[in-house]
Parts: structure tokens; C-alpha cells; sequence
């Protein structure tokens, strides 16, 4: 985690500027000082608590024994711990029991979590999430019962979304929701529902961890023949307690008809429970009538607004994830290729076999896996601090910089989502490639990291959904403002690059590759017909994240050259980080657009039959 | 499997013209039916005793009680089911119990069995090698009772190269011959020596599938001061029997002194043990002194000579166990695509939400993913007969037309090997996509063919190693003939694509495509200095692969025009592959080739501290 801390503490003084957030109102109490606190103080917590059980929470996997489900005790006092940390709402206000912290700082300590155990770290990150979108939705009981508590992890929270037959497509879902008669306006929790139908692929959906679990569940409210509304304007949203409360936030001792119906057995991220849960099927019959019990949140019909409200933090989190991911393999493999010795390098006379092996780390082809890692997961962690502080802008700059910021995360939360899960990904191949034969083996981390991070493509909307997202939707939303603004903001680094000697050939580049992107979304869109335009999104979406990880990377470079005093180490790996980036990878896009200027039809095309 | 036996018998039959090799003397007796024949009984095997199991010898990882391996009975039985049907000899000739069938034959029939579970199939590819290598380089006693009993199916066998401290750099390797004194000259199995070391990353090591296991052993013989001479030319070959056995074959009752030290738990490949094998320890004492028994193969000094006579063979032995696992997530997620309904296609109006579901594979962005994987797995068995075409007329075709071949293989065995590990393995990840969520799951095979995948650009020579040896030697050697004749082929392609309809555009991208390999290849070794050249092997590597690669599809839609009768979805199928090949795949090698051409000087001048 050391390598990790050094970039972020970098990249928050030197290249974000976080202290200019302290002036602020809302972060007037903070310093450089509490965030430096803050941090040493999740990284001991995630060194102690967290990293020596990510092997355990691997192979002792959940287990359901018929009535509860068994987790690892590490697991239950790392999650613990992590509650009473305070860290759930760190960035909340003070009045819930938050600290009030800048949403960077937050993201920022929570990546220590993530690098320690993915898997383990996944039941705080849900609830924090779950409280955070009633915080923002909830009636001001809502907030108080269920947020409140769990903030204070006293409760634990999940999103239901997903259903067996519909994932992707959530216009599909077939939960139902009807009002529980008087009890409807009755109930000071809410309006109150019952529901019944399936929800697939929840994380942390049953744990003994704490004594209730808070579900945010997505149902349809039939109409009045019965039927459930077509597509997502039908969808609702409702708070579905696992245990019942009363309007103090009090267990009343009684089950809501929630039943875990099976676990899902994962290729990783096996120590977070991912559950099929049944509601309403009679397993309980809370007050004496079939189906959950639950309190609907914000307008009927809203579901999806409302927790799309908060899709851009969750997304960013996903992202988050792989990027960590990406830097615990990075450190490992580093360490690996530091101590392990292997062979002599190639020589002007070829090798001499009579001298000692030399550390991996003397090869130039594992120098290249190396700073192939250093480029995807320290660019990640570029890419994921740099949108949390387009959050915070967003929630606290200017009207005017907030809504560019608005803006700019529209258009940047897919790249932050997609790139890492695909590229820090591959960082993880390259670490159990240094490691050689022994990275295959689970004697060593990081074959668990490339199977933990194999999830980040899937979840939270796949790559193709993210595809469809950015080039369907977010490059062409308000006429194009999005995609203009990056484009000036690419262009304004490009053109900084231009008068830093040793920097100018890349903004050149930059500025070539920034063209050719915008010219292929023109053709994309050239026949104004969606089908020409997405046929081909998958490819533009890898092309428009490598575009924006170059730019973030010249950006660092330049903040790398501007900084004094920085020590050389960093200043030279930074610059071979993003001259990496610029020779290697950039080049890659032209690939990419190629099918997406030309409309390609092939996929299209393509008949079942041929096949 | 029945996706890949259209495959093949469209290559064989259209493409390779298999039917010429049965006019040569050797395979005379055979013909398309005995061709057929061996194919579906290979088919019906795989699929009634291998692929039931795959998930089970995953999940029920071999174990050491401390005397025995435990391994599912299921895995016994396939192995042996494997052995009783001769095919450990296929290409052998009749006099030793072989079938005298062509290498592709054998190759192809191989497939079925990869393809059904990896892990299974090990035991037997293993022992076959082994055997193979016997029959080149023992004596004919040696050929008599180890090979022959290997081929027989009575005896396993198994290569023992790496050593803990050793994998890709044989030259450290530490374990030690020495001449058994009076029992030196007097052993009628060949020059007995006492054999000391650790040998690392054994692969069916141990186990209870046979009576006993011939490990072949790279050992180094001490010089008259008593050290052990440096370099690879001091390595010896010794077989080196678990139990030891008399000049007839039978087993003597006594145990030899080698031990099973630990297994190593991996990734994936689960199914076939793989152990840290300790030799000489003094767990027995065989014949009364100290050090396991061994019988030197050929001359001393030229162990790895042997082995890498056999090093072509293998090394597209793993590529093609890539390729099948690729074949078996294309037909998997082929076959889930088919069949699960998810959401529905963007249309002009957007999305009905009132219609129903359509199969996955109406989606475009899911035939793409269903076409890359097609382009790679098909791909990759084009290559792979390809490469075996080449092995049989090497052994079987005229003076003229041998070399050519050998020289062939020289250039292709490293693309052969590396391409498929990373693209097939790449074609696994996209299965998963494909499946969603339900593909992280253990519930269907898609993860476990990625898990298995990863190991193949790791053994045999890891991803680094085929690059050096790719660039370093066999694109140059012999005054580059081969490359030369490489090129002359790719050439001849794409000059014949000129003349089909609809083929001629393809033609000249290769054509340009071979020029820019061609022109990259003279500028890395412009100023003669391997480290200059050899920075950027592995890009080279990639570059070189999609080249290939390219030329193979060309080709084969060359024969797909061609051909009469063929089915006209296997036709558009074939060209869609290809044209995909060519619109998404191909643009690639630029990225690649970049930093190859300038030798970019980066990965080389990084230093450890920067990092």
C-alpha cells in the first residue's frame, strides 16, 4: 500500500489541488493535517484488519447451513471495524454522525479497503452507498431510521436491482409492489408496500455481520388491471428491512419475508455473500399477511431516477475497485521482480552464463510489464481521484463550476467505470506473468486479484451498457456540451504541454488523437441513426478511454514537471509512466476507431446461422 | 464439440487437402474414412469420459495423504479410457503399437480431448511427449521398455525441467548426475547415474494412474573438480523411474529415490497434479546407496539438445490446448447467446419496451463478441494444423519440401505457442462477458476454461521467451530464410486474394501489413545490438502473431471461395471471421510495431528506483 500512498499523496497536493477545497464552507474545519490523518488511519486499519484475510475470505467461502450464513470471523471484525471507524459517512454532514470530508478524501481512504480485500471491503462500500441514496431521496424518517443507523453500522445495506431473467435489461424486472392496505398511509416509515418476485446477484444479501440488513429493492406498482407498467418508468423504489423496525429504529422482533434462496458461487470476490433472494414468497408472514414489507422512497415510478442519482458515485466506485485492484498486483509483482532472481540479461556478447542471476527486475521485457502496470493502475487512480473531485465541485464549487463539473462527469463516469475494469485487469495478467509459474499458483496474491477484478466488467452495467451509454447517450446529451468541454479541457493540457520542454511532442499527439476521436464520433452519428452509430460503441468506448487516460497522464506529467520540491524518483516514473502511455498504448485507438468511422456493419450483419 | 469438428473437417479436408499425405508410403494404409473414424471415436471419448468430469477435477483438487495422490476416480478412468484406445502412439509407427497416422491427425483428434477438459487430457499429451522423445534420442532398449510401455498406456510419463531457483533459465539448473560407479557400464537400460536436485512445476508428478511414472530428468553431470559445468551445454537427460524396473520391463518391487515434496495449488489446470519433486533425498535407499537411479539419454551434455528436439511439438501442444479452450467458451457462449433472452435491440424508435425479450444474440455488440471469438478460437485451430501440416511433411514430404518445412516451423512455433495463450485466452474472458453474470459463476464452464487458459503463456517457455526467441533467432537465422519463405508464403496469398471477388482489398491490406512487419523486423536490428532489437521483443511477438494470423484467415477464405460444395453458412461464416479479423483485429500491429521500429529505449532505460 506504500507505492499506492505515495501516488495519491502526490497527485492530491501536487496535481488536484485538495487544499483549495479547505477554504470552502463545508470543509472548513479540514486541513492537509485531518487528511493526512485520515489516511494513515484507514491504512493501518486496512494493513491490520484487512490484508492478512483477503487469502482467508477467498477460500472460506460463505456457506449457508439451512438457516444462517457462515462467514469468516476476520470478516465480521474487519467490517466491524470499519463501522466504528466512522468511515461509513465520512462525507456526510456532521448532523448524521458524519465527517463532513471532501468526497475525494473519502474515495481516496476507502482505496486502501479495496487494495487490502476487495471482496471483505464490499459490505461497508453497499452501505454507504444505501444510506447515501435514502440521505438524498428518503423522508426525513427514512433518513433518521435507516440511513442513521446505518451510517453508525449498526445496520448494513444492499441495492436490489437485478432479477434471474433481467439484468442488463431492468425494464424486465417482474418484483411487485401493491399498497398493504390501511397500513399504506398508516405507517410513519413510509407508504407502505408488499412485495414479492426474485432479486439476483445481491451482494451481502444475507450475513450475520449486523443485526439487520437494509435492502433498497427496485418493484413495479400494477396498475389498475393488475398488470405491471412496461419498461423502467414503471419502476419504484422501496426500503425492505430484512428484520422489522419500528418508527425509532427499534427491532420489533419480528422477520420481513425476505429468504436468502441460495448463494451464487463465484470465480472471485468470494468473500462478499452474492445471494438470490426471494421476497414475499410466505417463508414469514410479517403482521400476518403474505409478502415483504416495504417503504417506498421518492415519487411511484421514480425507482430509477432515484438510484441513477447516485449511479455516477456507484460507477465511479466499480472503477475504483479494479483500479485497486490493478496497484495491489502492481506492488506485488514490483516486490516479486525486486527479490526474486532469474537469468542474466541479453548482452553485447550475448548472456555469460557463469555470472549470477540477476533480480527479474534487470530484464527489459519485465521492466515493460511493470510500467504497463504503473501506467494502468496509477493511471486509474488518476482517472477515479480526479472524477471524486468533479463530485465534490459538483456538490460545492460555484453554480457555474458545479454544473461543468456535472457535465464533465456525465461524460467521464463510463471511461471511469469501463477503463480500469478492463485495464487494470490486464495489470493483473501482467503481475502473474512476472511472477512466472509461481503467479499461478494461490501460494502467491495476485492470481485472486485477476479473478476479484474479472467482476468489474459485469456489475454495475457491463461493458457493452457502458458502450452504449457514452456514445448513445452522453457524447451526444445537450447538444454535444460534454463532449465539447472535455475536448477543451484535453486541449488546454495539450497546449500547457506545448511550452514545457521535453513535453511538446506529447501534447502534439494529444491533440492529433483528441481529432481523430471527434471525428469518428461525427461519423458514428453521421446518419443520425442509432443503430449505425452503437453498432461499433464497444470499440469507441475503449478509443475514448484511452484518449482520456493519456490526457490525465500529460496532465500528471506536467504537474510532475511544475512541482518543487518533488523527489526525482518520482518525477522520472512519472514521466516514463506517461512517455509508457504515449508509445504504447495511445497508438491503440486508431484500431479501435476504425470500425466506428466507417459504420462498420459485420457484427451487425452477422447471422446467427453463419455462425 | 460439434463446432469444432465442422471446423476441422472443413480445414483438413478444403484447406490443408489432408488427402495428399495418403499417398506417401507411411500412410498409406489410411485414408478419409480411417481419418473419420479416428475422429468421431476420439469425439464420442472425449464427450462420455472427459467432458462429464471437468468441473470435478476442478473442484476435487488432487491431495496428498502423505503416502498416496488422491485424484477423482473420474480421472483415472479417462486417462485410462484415453490409453486403451491407442491414441498415446497414434504417429507412431506400427511396430512400436502405433497407428502410423499423420501429426495432424493426431493433433486434431487431441483437440477433442483439450477441448473436453484440459486437466484430463494432461496425463496423456504428457506421456506421449515423453515417449516421442524416447523413441528420437534412447537407445533401443531404452525405446523397448520405457517408450513402448508408455505407449501401451502401462506407464505414465512426465518432463522434469525447472527447478525452484530455475524455470525459464535452465542454465541455473542444480540438480546433479553422477556415475553410478561399478553400475555405470553394467545396467543394460543405459550409463546409470545417481541423481540429486529439486525439480519444480512437475506436471503429473505423482499419482496412482499407472503402476509407474518415467519422469525424463535435466540434470548436469560435475566436472572432475566436482562442479557443476555453467551454461545450458552442461546439461545431461536421464529417465529417471518412480519404481525402478529390470531389462524386460517388469518391476523389481523396489521403490527409486524420488518424492513427492509438496503439490502446488494453482489457478486453474487443477486437474492435473503438479508437484515439487525431490530427487536423492534419502527417502529410499535404491539398491542400497544413496541417490535416485537414472539412465542417461544420449550424449552427455546434450540433454537439452533432446529436448529440444521435441520443443517444437510442444510448444504447439500448448498452443493448441489454448486454442480448444477458446473453442470451448465459443461453443459455450455460442450456445447460452442462443438461448437467454436479455433485453432488446436498439431500432430507430429506440426501445419497445412492450415487445418481448430477444436472444441475447440479436444484440449486436454480442455477435461481436461471438465473431472475435470465432476469429481467435478458429483462428488458432487454423494455425495450430497448420503448424502440424507442416511437422508431417517435415517427416514424410521430399528433401526439399522437409526443409522448407523445418525452416517454416522454425519462424511459426513461437507465434504457434504464444498467439493462441493470449488471444484464446483473451476469446475465454469474452465468453464470460457473454454469459454476464451468470459467467462469473461456477454454475457454468466459462471461468473455468479463463482460469485454465492463463497458464499457457506461462509454461513451455513463458510469453517473454517466445518473443526473444521469435527475434532473436528465428527471424534471423540463416540469413533470415525463414522469415524470407514466410514471406514469400504470405505473399502468394495475398496475391491470389487479387483475383477473387470481394477477397482483393484484403489482399493488399496483408500485402502492406507484411511490409511493415518486414520493415520493422530491419529496423530493430538496424545497428546489430541485441539489446536494441530484443527491448521490444514482445510487441514484436504480437505484431508478428496478428500477421500470421491474418494471412491464416486470408487463406482459409480463400478455400472457403473455393470450395464446392460447401455450405453457404460456413461460407459467410468463414468470411465474416475473416473480415472481422481484418476490420478490428489486424489495424493492431501498428501499436505494436511502433516502439519495435524506433527502438523505443524506455522499458530498457527504466530504473528500479523510478518505479
Amino acid at each position: 500500500m506504500k507505492q499506492y500512498r505515495a501516488t495519491l499523496d502526490f497527485l492530491l497536493q501536487h496535481w488536484l489541488r485538495l487544499d483549495e477545497l479547505f477554504s470552502r464552507e463545508r470543509f472548513a474545519d479540514h486541513s492537509q493535517d485531518t487528511v493526512t490523518s485520515v489516511l494513515d488511519t484507514c491504512e493501518r486499519l486496512a494493513r491490520d484488519k484487512f490484508a492478512p484475510f483477503n487469502r482467508l475470505a477467498d477460500t472460506e467461502e460463505p456457506h449457508f447451513d439451512g438457516e444462517r450464513v457462515h462467514l469468516p470471523q476476520a470478516t465480521h471484525e474487519a467490517a466491524r471495524a470499519y463501522a466504528a471507524s466512522g468511515l461509513l459517512a465520512a462525507a456526510q454532514p456532521y448532523e448524521v454522525g458524519g465527517m463532513q470530508l471532501p468526497f475525494t478524501v473519502q474515495l481516496a481512504a476507502n482505496g486502501f479497503f479495496k487494495q487490502a480485500s476487495i471482496a471483505i471491503s464490499a459490505y461497508g462500500m453497499l452501505t454507504s452507498a444505501n444510506a447515501n441514496l435514502l440521505m438524498a431521496h428518503g423522508t426525513p424518517r427514512q433518513r433518521e431510521v435507516f440511513a442513521k443507523n446505518e451510517f453508525a453500522g449498526r445496520w448494513f445495506g444492499t441495492m436490489c436491482l437485478s432479477e434471474p431473467q433481467a439484468g442488463s435489461s431492468l425494464s424486465d424486472i417482474t418484483t411487485r409492489a401493491v399498497p398493504d392496505g390501511d397500513a399504506f398511509e398508516a405507517d410513519p416509515l413510509g407508504p407502505r408496500y408488499r412485495l414479492t418476485g426474485n432479486k439476483m446477484w445481491i451482494s451481502a444479501g444475507e450475513h450475520e455481520i449486523t443485526e439487520n440488513i437494509v435492502h433498497l429493492v427496485l418493484a413495479k406498482i400494477p396498475g389498475p388491471d393488475g398488470r405491471l407498467p412496461p419498461g423502467t418508468r414503471g419502476i419504484s423504489l422501496f426500503i425492505v428491512p430484512k428484520r422489522l423496525v419500528d418508527a425509532e429504529g427499534r427491532l420489533t422482533g419480528e422477520r420481513n419475508d425476505v429468504a436468502l434462496a441460495g448463494l451464487n458461487h463465484k470465480l472471485g470476490y468470494r468473500g462478499t455473500t452474492n445471494t438470490l433472494l426471494n421476497f414475499g414468497e410466505g417463508w414469514h408472514l410479517p403482521q400476518g399477511a403474505a409478502g415483504a414489507i416495504g417503504y417506498r422512497v421518492g415519487a411511484p415510478g421514480q425507482g430509477l431516477r432515484c438510484m441513477f442519482h447516485m449511479m455516477n458515485e456507484a460507477r465511479i466506485g466499480v472503477g475504483w475497485g479494479a483500479v485497486m485492484l490493478g496497484c495491489a498486483g502492481f506492488e506485488a509483482s514490483l516486490d516479486y521482480a525486486r527479490h526474486r532472481t532469474q537469468g542474466r540479461p541479453v548482452g553485447p556478447a550475448g548472456k555469460d552464463p557463469a555470472t549470477p542471476p540477476v533480480p527479474l527486475i534487470a530484464h527489459a521485457d519485465i521492466k515493460r510489464m511493470l510500467l504497463a502496470q504503473k501506467a494502468y493502475a496509477e493511471g486509474g487512480v488518476a482517472l477515479a481521484v480526479y472524477c471524486a473531485r468533479l463530485v465534490d465541485e459538483q456538490h460545492t464549487g460555484t453554480p457555474e463550476a458545479a454544473e461543468e463539473a456535472r457535465l464533465l462527469l456525465e461524460v467521464l463516469t463510463p471511461i471511469a467505470k469501463s477503463w480500469p475494469s478492463e485495464w487494470c485487469l490486464e495489470a493483473n495478467s501482467l503481475a502473474i506473468q512476472v511472477h512466472g509459474g509461481y503467479g499461478y499458483t494461490r501460494d502467491f496474491p495476485v492470481e485472486q486479484h485477476w479473478r476479484d477484478n474479472r467482476l468489474n466488467m459485469i456489475h454495475e452495467g457491463t461493458h457493452g451498457i457502458q458502450a452504449l451509454d457514452l456514445l448513445g447517450r452522453k457524447v451526444v446529451m445537450d447538444g454535444g456540451a460534454g463532449l465539447k468541454l472535455l475536448a477543451a479541457k484535453v486541449s488546454e493540457t495539450a497546449q500547457r504541454a506545448g511550452h514545457v520542454e521535453g513535453l511538446a511532442e506529447y501534447g502534439n499527439t494529444l491533440a492529433a488523437a483528441l481529432q481523430r476521436v471527434g471525428a469518428a464520433t461525427k461519423s458514428a452519428w453521421a446518419t443520425g441513426v442509432p443503430e449505425d452509430a452503437l453498432a461499433n460503441a464497444t470499440p469507441y468506448l475503449q478509443a475514448f478511454g484511452h484518449l482520456v487516460l493519456a490526457w490525465l497522464w500529460l496532465d500528471v506529467a506536467l504537474a510532475a514537471c511544475a512541482a518543487v520540491p518533488l523527489p526525482e524518483p518520482r518525477r522520472q516514473g512519472t514521466l516514463s509512466a506517461m512517455r509508457y502511455f504515449f508509445d504504447h498504448e495511445l497508438p491503440k485507438i486508431d484500431a479501435w476507431l476504425r470500425p466506428v468511422a466507417a459504420r462498420n456493419t459485420l457484427a451487425r450483419d452477422m447471422r446467427d446461422e453463419w455462425f
